[in-house]
């Protein structure tokens, strides 16, 4: 009796931790016999996520996922990430208004690499299985496909809100997109997955899964979806395209600004979502911003702290804080300023471009017309093209709010 | 200057003959094109039709476009016929309400085989190439697929009326019958076809070809539609499931008694398409029976006499005639009526179920029902529970229009 109730409690305990901050467990029931099951019998839960290899930045927005995997891992669960190298030649429909552009295996390849190296800042390797698409797609033949296509319908393909947008505004939809959802679905039967993790907008995918593992007699896994996190600019999703993100390789100082960007309004869900505090955590920290305990801007300034000190260290951490109250409050030069050299009479638009602090010389003007360019300490530089001499040996022009660099004369 | 005023008339002479009974030719420049350059360089053009090998029992509908391959056939051209191995395991779409059950490789070798049996009775043997669909689609991948399916949409395959169709009446349309028409449209890329036959119906899967083949840097094929034919009850078109076909493998005496059946505005189209007079021929009888210069039921013993002479020489023609008449005309026996063995005191249905003359007790019942089981010059039978005494020994049973049973007393 005893040993029964210590399984259900252990069962109780990590639902409610696992459950935490999803939008939706599906069936929650099943999730809560999966749990049981596998305490009873020590058996690790299989928890998968895919990975759409197209795009090697990750951002923090992608991790939420990873971040629900490592609390698996952490209770002894197994992680089984999929790189989805055949899915990644179609490119995820999903909200897409248009079809993507096909991707060579190569290039699939290598971005993957550079993918997981971003996700095992979040993962345990330990606890990790990483598969390519490509060990069972590579052998199967026509006949396996016809025969995965028999087990779903036009009319449940069509009734994806994705789909029906797409074909509803006239943009083309390719037949091969409606192969998406089928293979992620086919991956789970291979994989054997218990539990297949994702972002809210990809249900209709993830319970393809069922489906498939229905057909071949495997217990359907649980669908277990998680929130879309909000952009820097407070809006729209965080996105690559919409260049509103946090990206894994930004530098711990960028990552810092980046945050200290955010409205006051995002800051619980960060909190959440992006600095992986626990549910007591965010609750305290949560009251303590609405009792107006903590002042919005300190409250900003812990979260930045956290999520710096999650990728690159506490000590980082703590060192990005200082770094930007110097600059910021005091109006001062970070520590660590890039030197770039210059030649006499070199156009200082033409340095600048050439220094890379910015992705193109169009958005460099854009800076000089919002008067963004100027000496730290001195004037405003409001001439791209000024020429410049040799008064600006070792001085710090600063770009933008958070670009710094130190000018040295070459020859 | 005359030979190539010479290559035109033959251009034109071939285009006449191909084009007499077809729906339509899209492109017919196209074709023309084809034509010239084909007469100019020798090169046989290649026409392609697909054979749906889900069912042994070939009818004269089905023969249609064969009849035209033929015609190609005797023009210099190839006939390219493409055994539908996988498609068949899922069955064409088109005009069905609901999805068809898989087939079995081995089912679908052997039904293509026996298929073939039948089409040669039109075909010419040293001027068709068979190809099998398992010849390239048993090597392609998962990769090859996913190509394909991007070269349509589903607007495109959504806007076939059959898709459209069972979509709006809510009926199941699997995801796998989308594949039909790219499969059928890959196979022309395969077998380089010029031409693909196909019925009226086809028009949608046919032009899948054009398509398949444009992306594959190919010269696209033209597709040739032919008419669906009208079944015997004058109604239907002519189809297995409705019971009103000719089929290749009746006897002579019932495909000789099956096309007296028709109504007699049936006959011009079964004298173009089914007993593929010429065009100066049909033309010629369409004047007779309109201008009455012809009997209709002469006209129609003429191609009742002309189908079955087509299938197994004229002499069997001509002998069935006879026999038609002697047999309806004077209500007598035919020469070779089949003779059956019975014991004493056996039920008569029993007896006629044994002898195989109906498909299913059932249908027997109903012809007793009909009053259409009588004793030849004797009694009408109505009872189908009488037993057999001494006195049927020797005695000719007709059941319905055509059957004949001469029965024999065994021990």
């Amino acid at each position: 009796m005893n040993v029964e109730s210590d399984v259900e409690k252990e069962v109780e305990r990590q639902f409610q931790i696992l459950k935490y901050g999803t939008i939706e467990i599906t069936p929650e029931e099943d999730f809560k016999a999966m749990l049981r099951e596998s305490i009873l019998k020590n058996r690790p839960l299989r928890v998968k996520c895919g990975i759409d290899p197209t795009n090697v930045d990750v951002h923090l927005g992608h991790l939420v996922p990873y971040r629900k995997m490592r609390l698996f891992q952490d209770l002894g669960h197994k992680g089984v990430v999929i790189i989805g190298d055949y899915t990644a030649q179609i490119g995820d429909p999903t909200g897409k208004i248009e079809s993507r552009p096909h991707l060579s295996s190569e290039q699939v390849k290598e971005n993957a690499k550079n993918y997981m190296e971003q996700v095992y800042t979040v993962l345990d390797p330990a606890k990790t299985e990483i598969r390519y698409q490509s060990e069972w797609f590579n052998d199967v033949g026509l006949k396996d496909v016809i025969k995965w296509c028999a087990h779903t319908t036009v009319a449940k393909l069509i009734s994806h809100d994705t789909f029906k947008n797409r074909l509803e505004k006239g943009t083309p939809l390719g037949l091969h997109e409606f192969l998406y959802p089928v293979l992620q679905g086919v991956d789970s039967v291979y994989v054997e997955s218990d539990v297949e993790l994702g972002g809210s907008d990809q249900k209709f995918n993830v319970l393809m899964g069922r489906d498939f593992q229905k057909h071949a007699n495997l217990r359907p896994q649980v669908a277990m979806l998680l929130p879309i996190i909000t952009g820097l600019d407070g809006a729209q999703k965080m996105s690559k395209s919409l260049a509103n993100y946090i990206a894994v390789w930004d530098e711990p100082f960028n990552k810092f600004g980046k945050v200290m960007s955010i409205p006051d309004n995002l800051m619980v869900q960060y909190f959440q979502f992006v600095a992986n505090m626990s549910e007591a955590e965010v609750k305290k920290m949560e009251a303590a911003i609405t009792s107006n305990a903590i002042h919005p801007n300190e409250a900003k300034k812990q979260l930045a702290t956290k999520v710096v000190s999650l990728f690159h260290g506490e000590e980082t951490g703590k060192k990005m804080r200082e770094q930007f109250e110097s600059v910021f409050a005091k109006g001062n030069i970070p520590d660590d300023v890039d030197e770039a050299t210059y030649t006499l009479n070199k156009p200082l638009i033409d340095f600048l471009g050439e220094a890379n602090v910015l992705p193109s010389k169009s958005e460099i003007k854009r800076m000089f017309t919002q008067n963004a360019v100027t000496i730290v300490d001195g004037d405003k530089l409001s001439d791209p093209y000024l020429k410049l001499d040799e008064s600006f040996n070792g001085k710090v022009i600063k770009i933008g709010k958070r670009k710094f660099l130190r000018l040295k004369l070459g020859n």
